[in-house]
C-alpha cells in the first residue's frame, strides 16, 4: 500500500513507537519460550510489565487519540488508507477503554497463574489453578464491562480476536457442525479400512529428530518459506511470531515415534508464517503486531497447510518417497495408501493439540462453552472440571481420565484468554471456505503430487495475504468466495474426503 | 547491599526504567548476534535505535537528574549507598554531556559502519571502511570535546570504559610492558623445547563440535558457572552478557581442529558471567547494565580464568585425562607436558583474539597508538592501514599480508568504541596481580590439579564480584591487593612462568 495522505504519514510517525514496541515484545516472548533460563523467568516477567506499561502509555497518548480521531473523519483518504485508520482504531478501542490499572493488574495476575498453571498440570491438581483462574474471569468481566456488548459480555472479549464475532454467531455454527462430525466420526470409526494404531506413530519405531528437523525444513521451502526472514527452533508447545519485517520465525516439536505429527505442526507453524511474509513491507511496517489481525483468518492459513495441503491424499502422494528416503529403515514398505489412512486416523482423544481434523473443533466446543458459562456467571470455576468431563463426554464420548487431560491441557486460560479458542475452529471453517474456491481455479490435483506449491502460495498471497487486516473476516470471505462464513465448505470437504478414504458405505448425509 | 535511604530508594524507582530498557536492550543484541536471520537486519537496527532514544530521553528526565544531583549531596547515606550514586551520577555525564543529536547520530551511523565494516572485511578492502572510519572518528572527538578533558581528547573516551583512565597512564604502562613483552617472546622461540606447530592444533586432527561443548559446559560447571541461570550458544565472535537477574549468557566458538583456542574462549567468557552471576541481586537490580561497570575489572576477570587458571600447568595436569577420554582417538599418547606447551605456545601472529598470552597485549598497543593518533588528528583515516602494517613490524615483528588480517580484523571501530582496546591489556594486568595476593592466601597448586576451584571463586566473589562497581579500577587494586596496577606483577608471572615451560637459558633479566 501507498501512503498519499500527509495526514496519515504524520499520525503513522506518532504511531510508531507501538509497531516498535510490539515488535520488542514478540522478540522477548519468542526468547522466553525458547531460550530462556529457568531462573531468568522472574526478571523476563518484569521486564515485560515494563514494556505493557510503555505500550500502554504510548496508546493513551492524547496527540495520538486526537489525531486518530481526526483521521476517522477524514476525506480524501484512499480506500486502503481509511481501512488502515479503522483496524488501528480498533487495536486503540481495547487502551481508550480499560484502565491502566486494570490492564497493569491483569498482566500481573497472569504471570503467576501462568506458573500456577505450569506447576498445576504437573501435579494433576486443578485446586491450586483455580484461584487464579477465578480472579482472570473476574477480571475478564470488568474488561467485558468496560468494552461494553449488547447482549453477552463474552461477545466483548471475542471482538477482541476477530472483529465483529459474536457467541451467538459461533453459537449458531458449533451447532450445526457438532452433529455432522460426531455421526462423520462414528461412521469412520465402523469403517473396515479403520486401523486404530498404525507402527508409524504407536511409539514402535523411532525418527531421529535430525531426520524429521530436516524434512520439516525441506517441506517448509517447498511451500514457499523465506528461511533467511525467520528460523525453526524447538519447543514444547509450537507457536509462530513475528519479530519485525524479515524476521519471522517457526518453533515446532518433534515426536520421536510420530513424524507426522511433527510435520503437521511444521506446516501449521509454516502457515501463520507465510501470511506474515506475504503481507506488504510498507503495510507491515504499520502494523502494531497480533492485535492489528484476525486471529480467525491467520488461523485459517495455518489450518489450510497443515490439513487442506499437509494431509491431503495428493500431497502424501508427493511425501511418500520423501518418507521412504530420510527414514529408509522405518518406511521402506510403507504406501501411499497406509500413509493417508495415517496421516487421517480420526479418533476422538482427550488432548486437543493432538485431535485429528474431523475431531478437533469438537474441542473447541467444549472450551467455548465453559468460557461462555464462565464469563456469564453461569459456572463456577471450582465447577469447571466437572464441566469439561461432562461436555467431552457429550461432544466425543469420552471423558478424560485427570484434569492434566482435561480442564488443565490448555495454557490460554492461564493467560486470561477467555473468546481466543474459537477462532481455531473458525480458522478450520475458513480455511475449508478459502480451499473450496482456490480449487475452482487451481487444479490441486496436479499440483500436490509433484510438491508445486508455488501457484497455491501465490493465491494465498494475492487474495489473502497482501490484505493483511484491512479487511474483516466476513468482509474478507465476500471478497474472496463471494459470501460470508458457511461451515457446510468444510462439512463437505470431510464428509467427501473420508467417504473417499474409508469407503464409507451409503452416500454422505446430506441437508 | 541493603538500601535504608529512603531518598535513594524513591531514586532508584524512577530510574528502574534505565535499568529495564538497559536489560531489554541486551535481549536484543544477544539475539542479533545468536539468532538474526539475515533479512531482519534492518528492523532490528531500527529496534534498537528506537530503544536508545527511549533509553536517552530516561536519563534526560529532569526529575531524575534533579534527585540525582541532590542525592549527591546528601548526608546520612551508608559508604555502599554513596558509592552506588557516585556509579550513576558517572553513568549519567554520558548523557548530561553529549546531545541527544549526537549520540542518535553515532548509533545510525554505526549501525551502517558495521555493515561496511562486515563487507569491507570480506573484501579485504578498507577503502569502502574508510569514510565510516573518518566519520565516527569526527563524532567521538565531538563527544571527547562534550565530555571535556584536560591534555588529550582520547581521555574522555577511556574514562567511559574505566573511570580515571588516561592515555599518559595507558603510554606508561605499556612503554614498560613492550620491550620485555618483545624480549620474552623472542627467547621462548630461541628455546629448544619450543615447537612451533603441533597436531593438537595445525589441522591434521579433528575434533566433533558436540564432544567440545560437553567439555566447555563441564569446565564451566567446574568453575561454578550457574547454567540454570544463563546459557551457552554459539557464534563467530564470542563474548558474554547480561540479560536480567538469573539470566548471564556465554557465547564461544568451536574450532575443529583446535580444541584448546575453544575452551580458551568458554573459559574466558565464562570469567565475565562468574562477575555477573556474583554481584549481589539487590546491587544488580539497581545497575543498569556495562555502563556502571568498570571494563578492566570485568576483563581481568575473564583473563584471570582463560590464562592464570586455563593455561596453567596445575589445571592442565587435570584436564588432561579428560581430553583424553573426551577425544581418546585423537588424545591418547599425549600427556600433560605436551598440553602445556600447546596451551602455552607462544607465536607473534596477526590476529589479536589468536594471541598467545605473552603477545596479547602488544597487539592492544598497536590499536592504542593509531587510537590515540587518529583522535588527536595526528592520523588520518586514510592512513591507518600503513600505521598498522608498521606498528605490528614494530611491536611483533611481522606483517600482516592484507587489511582483513590487519586493521580491519576487529569489530570495534565499526561500533565506534575508541577508548575500549586499552582495557583489555589492563584487565590482564589486573588479573595477574589479584592473582599474585590470591597465591598468597590459596595453595592453587593443590587445588587445579584436582580441578577444585569452589575456593577459587570464592575467593573472586568475596574480594572483587561482590563489590560490583562501586570501586573504581584504582580503588579496587588498593583494596584487594595493596596497592594500585602495578605490571611488574605480570610480567613476573609470565617470565617465571615460561622459564618453567620452556626452560629458558639464564635468569629472567631483572630490572
Amino acid at each position: 500500500m501507498i501512503i498519499t495522505s500527509l495526514l496519515l504519514r504524520r499520525f503513522l510517525d506518532l504511531y510508531q513507537p507501538i509497531v516498535k514496541l510490539g515488535q520488542i515484545q514478540s522478540i522477548l516472548d519468542w526468547d522466553l519460550n525458547v531460550n530462556l533460563p529457568p531462573k531468568g523467568a522472574q526478571a523476563r516477567a518484569n521486564q515485560s510489565a515494563f514494556l505493557s506499561e510503555l505500550l500502554t502509555d504510548q496508546w493513551n497518548n492524547p496527540e495520538l487519540s486526537q489525531q486518530l480521531d481526526s483521521l476517522l473523519g477524514q476525506d480524501g483518504l484512499s480506500d486502503q488508507e481509511r481501512r488502515l485508520v479503522k483496524v488501528i482504531h480498533r487495536a486503540q478501542r481495547f487502551y481508550r477503554l480499560v484502565p491502566k490499572d486494570l490492564i497493569v493488574k491483569k498482566k500481573q495476575t497472569s504471570s503467576q497463574a501462568f506458573m500456577a498453571w505450569h506447576q498445576a498440570k504437573e501435579d494433576n491438581d486443578f485446586e491450586s489453578f483455580r484461584p487464579h483462574l477465578a480472579e482472570l474471569v473476574a477480571i475478564d468481566q470488568l474488561m467485558a464491562n468496560h468494552l461494553g456488548f449488547t447482549d453477552n459480555p463474552y461477545d466483548a472479549l471475542l471482538n477482541q480476536y476477530d472483529d465483529g464475532l459474536t457467541a451467538s454467531f459461533c453459537f449458531e455454527v458449533f451447532s450445526q457442525l457438532q452433529p455432522k462430525l460426531t455421526e462423520l466420526t462414528h461412521r469412520i470409526q465402523q469403517s473396515s479400512r479403520y486401523q486404530p494404531t498404525h507402527p508409524l506413530t504407536d511409539g514402535t519405531l523411532v525418527f531421529a529428530t535430525e531426520d524429521q528437523q530436516k524434512l520439516g525444513l525441506f517441506v517448509l521451502r517447498k511451500m514457499g518459506y523465506d528461511a533467511a526472514a525467520g528460523r525453526l527452533d524447538v519447543v514444547p508447545h509450537p507457536f509462530s511470531t513475528d519479530l519485525g519485517w524479515g524476521d519471522t520465525r517457526i518453533t515446532t516439536r518433534y515426536l520421536s515415534h510420530d513424524p507426522q505429527s511433527s510435520l503437521a505442526a511444521t506446516m501449521h507453524e509454516g502457515g501463520h508464517a507465510l501470511y506474515s511474509q506475504g503481507i506488504p513491507e510498507e503495510m507491515y511496517e504499520v502494523l502494531s503486531g497480533e492485535q492489528d489481525l484476525s486471529f480467525s483468518i491467520h488461523e485459517s492459513q495455518s489450518r489450510f497447510w497443515e490439513n487442506q495441503v499437509g494431509r491431503s491424499p495428493q500431497f502424501i502422494q508427493f511425501l511418500t518417497p520423501l518418507f521412504q528416503s530420510f527414514f529408509p529403515d522405518q518406511m521402506h514398505s510403507v504406501d501411499t495408501e497406509t500413509l493417508i489412512r495415517v496421516f487421517n486416523r480420526v479418533q476422538p482423544g482427550f488432548i486437543r493439540i493432538e485431535a485429528d481434523e474431523v475431531t478437533y473443533p469438537l474441542h473447541i466446543m467444549v472450551r467455548f462453552d465453559i468460557e461462555n458459562d464462565l464469563i456469564n456467571n453461569r459456572l463456577d470455576a471450582k465447577d469447571v472440571p466437572d464441566a469439561w468431563r461432562q461436555k467431552m463426554q457429550t461432544y466425543l464420548g469420552v471423558t478424560p481420565p485427570t484434569d492434566r487431560d482435561g480442564c488443565l491441557q490448555d495454557v490460554h486460560w492461564s493467560y486470561g484468554n477467555f473468546g481466543y479458542f474459537p477462532t481455531y475452529a473458525l480458522g478450520t471453517l475458513y480455511a475449508a471456505q478459502f480451499a473450496a474456491t482456490m480449487k475452482q481455479e487451481l487444479f490441486l490435483d496436479s499440483l500436490l503430487p509433484q510438491g508445486e506449491m508455488g501457484p497455491i502460495l501465490g493465491w494465498l498471497r494475492h487474495h489473502i495475504h497482501q490484505h493483511g487486516p484491512l479487511y474483516s473476516p466476513e468482509e474478507l470471505a465476500v471478497r474472496v468466495t463471494g459470501h460470508k462464513l458457511n461451515p457446510q465448505h468444510f462439512t463437505d470437504y470431510i464428509t467427501q474426503k473420508y467417504s473417499d478414504i474409508y469407503q464409507l458405505a451409503g452416500q454422505p448425509p446430506t441437508e
